[in-house]
């Protein structure tokens, strides 16, 4: 669980070429053994009434900053899915850009677990504006 | 827990109304007493490689749909807001329109809880794409 | 999924066997295709402050019952664990038998995804005290 | 987020008196704001086969440290209850006490919520054997 397999740069790089619609949205901040943040772009596709943003793109956010750590720590495997995810949803996020701070748990053979913290990015995590607890199964 | 308080007509109208940027891409296929079917009409902007349906997408349906079977049941509060959400992605949904069942197990004054089945149109509830279980507060 | 591997009275046998420490709680009603019935013969163990069920008592329902759904369409795997369990207390239990029914909705070679609903013995699944969304993997 | 409403041993006297059947088992490590530590002492019925510790004494362990957490927040509220539970299994628990570290992401005025670290005594909080999300509302 120590040196990254791929680091900040080469995620990128790795999104970009896989998951091109997203990759104007999302943002790698920084990645670290076990860790990752990533920042949402917040436009007016992510948006709600009253200025709010989404319940999918929090989804998204907290999604791909989940898989960025996990490829971090096992390189190009694309085919790593999502099995479960539990949001909560805490508090309404502004109109801005969110950040969010994944964390692994679990980094098994089969599956990969742990959560991820979403906070405005003018705020702090410990006010933060949704949880999500998260699995990947491994191919 | 008789009646509806909106029908399927009324609903859409509310819809259109209070969230424009979703009504062209989500259709009510019919709202009966703590129940709602609606469906994704799948399109470019739902997939991800390999001609899959987003993660995203398929939180957006479940949600909406969720929303849908409660305004049946309570009338239009447009404040009611989903606080948890958990999904278990259970089949690669093919690319084609997807279908959601919603179900309420709980409807009280200030939580309403139950869950949504989802499924391909070409396919059938048995084999479902995810499962939602999925808790709204009310105002 | 048609035949079943194993049926309740082998079912009954394996629990016995297995898992001493939990046979006198709880009983198989019956097990079908994807689906199990169990029963919680409440007693004193089982009870809070308030004469109400308590969350784990609700919580090994639920679990024991999805994991005989499970055996009962790939017979006695001892190893099968639970890997995630969302839960939803929607009713506070009435102080007596709880029921809960089980339905697999993914059978896959390494998980096995489904939910519970559990309900008072006198009362109805329409007024469900509990549901749980769960996750099991095959060793 | 300032003051504590109840310290360590006052939240003690409040469980020995509201929940006797359970202080046997569980411990107050510590009660800082928005947090809580317990220690789940674990002997013969908290064990099951090959002698692990069974997901009910887990998620028993979870949902008192953390409405010990909220307590300490709010005071002496015993009609505060669990609306929602995730669990995920991450580890095979060994043989001996288990410690859960409780923090509140949202302290609202309906609803609270957060989640919960569980590790082996002699583990490692970065060894977690499972990992809770959870959500109480208040009366």
């Amino acid at each position: 669980m120590s040196a990254l397999a791929l680091d900040a740069v080469e995620l990128k790089s790795f999104l970009d070429r896989e998951f091109p619609q997203i990759c104007d949205q999302l943002q790698i901040e920084k990645v670290t053994p076990m860790c990752a943040r990533m920042r949402l772009l917040c436009d007016d596709r992510h948006l709600r009434p009253g200025g709010t943003i989404s319940g999918p793109s929090i989804m998204l956010l907290a999604d791909v900053t989940f898989y960025v750590a996990i490829l971090g720590m096992i390189g190009p495997e694309a085919l790593t899915v999502t099995t479960n995810m539990n949001l909560n949803f805490l508090r309404k996020p502004a109109r801005e850009d969110l950040l969010c701070d994944a964390r692994i748990l679990k980094l098994g053979r089969r599956l990969v677990a742990g959560d991820c913290l979403l906070y405005s990015a003018s705020g702090s995590p410990e006010k933060p504006v949704a949880h999500a607890a998260v699995t990947y199964a491994r191919p």
